[in-house]
């Protein structure tokens, strides 16, 4: 999906070698995003983006995602205060996945059910194991 | 989409809190996966996971992914040698993320650019610069 706001890029080289930031968007217009820790390297989570919430993310630097399930416009953090603040934006070679290296504010934490990280369960032995304790109540 | 290689949650809680790992593919069948280097903890790649392809990686510990312009299942490394062992595999709170901490083979990349990453490129001043140069060339 095509959008005004961003740069097509018309070769495959320009794709995976250009200097423009020309995300391919999905036919849902969005790209995946990937947020994890600066300062630890942990992953916190994954969300996606569409153009609005990408252009927003790299103007203000704050951390804005498009929530799929109420399908709007999502600035993380405005109602948990687990703002992030963004300090480095990455893209991937295809241009359909975001990396961001963010510190959260806040408790520290990204999860909406209390954890720090979404991935807070490690497989092992086939079963679902908790790494962690939740910072706070499941909400 | 259900799939009979992997129980359903029944309920939120049992999704985000149970020990089944319970995916929860979208309609294309795919959940997405995060590669990780287990050592670095640097993000090398995205890709996309089938329900076999999830299976054989647990299975087998060595990462399979879904390759979505090919259609079909991909062994990450099989051509190139860069496979990818397996030390740890997580899953996000609403089971529709995969995270896999992984030590590459080969020459140590995983990007089919030449890079080690596939983020090898951060916006700055609204321009991407790559970060890193290529371990080989480009194929």
């Amino acid at each position: 999906m095509s959008t005004d706001l961003f740069p097509q890029a018309h070769s495959k080289h320009d794709l995976e070698r250009g200097f423009a930031l020309a995300p391919r968007f999905n036919a849902d217009g969005l790209v995946v995003a990937v947020a994890q820790h600066a300062d630890t390297g942990e992953i916190l989570m994954l969300a996606w983006m569409n153009a609005e919430a990408l252009k927003l993310t790299v103007e203000t630097q704050i951390a804005h995602y498009f929530s799929r399930s109420r399908n709007e416009l999502w600035k993380k953090g405005d109602t948990s205060g687990q703002l992030q603040d963004v300090v480095e934006l990455r893209v991937d070679c295809d241009q359909d996945a975001v990396l961001l290296k963010v510190r959260p504010r806040g408790d520290g934490g990204a999860c909406h059910v209390g954890f720090r990280s979404c991935f807070y369960r490690v497989l092992e032995n086939g079963v679902l194991v908790e790494r962690e304790a939740p910072l706070h109540d499941h909400a």
